[in-house]
């Protein structure tokens, strides 16, 4: 957890422009957890660990391909555990670590907020267009 | 803010699939929010108004194009306010809305969470590419 010093400091750097710079490897790491399928996939996961199929089936709408790039992202950055085993038909479940844990209560966080505030995000569009 | 109530429904949701499916809206408004440039600009109008050239300047990289895209989208979503003074040359200003100000800080969460944690996430990526 950031203690509230660290946080200032980050602000201060969010001022400087240092952190999120197009050098730093936070971009990165934060476009992987906040793609829709990292994010999705995150989310999942807080309910406790899931074979390939089942993130496949609750993620709708997301390719096989963009699945297993999404879940090998999320593996390098330490995120999320890949336990496969050695049966056949192959049988590959995922699981958060304690850092994706963490890193899923922010996302979860930031989507319930969406959720929740959705009908003033549609009422803000509906004026919008209604004043157009 | 969502009561306890409300979050567990979500999370019933999302476990059945409803929630951030692709026909819900949701998922663009997600989307449009944790777009780098979406979530960059949220973070820099926590600091107060700017005008489009401070934003520019303050999300290095980001493209005239790109930028206006993204503050297009923000604004129509009630997040941010656009001010446009009747002057020679033109002189526009980006706030947050109240809704704005919600929106950011969880993505301020997200990010600072991202940043405290980004050695654990190196050293995850260390490991890992030490053991292949």
């Amino acid at each position: 957890m950031a203690d509230p010093e660290h946080r200032e400091s980050i602000t201060e750097l969010i001022r400087r422009g240092v952190v999120l710079s197009p050098d730093c490897p936070s971009r990165e790491v934060l476009k992987r957890m906040t793609s829709l399928w990292g994010l999705l996939v995150l989310m999942i996961l807080r309910d406790g660990t899931r074979r390939f199929s089942d993130l496949r089936r609750a993620a709708a709408g997301v390719s096989e391909k963009m699945l297993a790039q999404t879940l090998q992202g999320l593996e390098a950055d330490g995120l999320i555990d890949r336990h496969a085993f050695p049966v056949i038909p192959p049988h590959v479940e995922y699981s958060l670590t304690p850092l994706g844990v963490e890193a899923a209560e922010r996302v979860a966080a930031l989507a319930d907020w969406v959720e929740v505030n959705l009908p003033r995000v549609m009422e803000a569009r509906a004026m919008r267009q209604a004043a157009e």
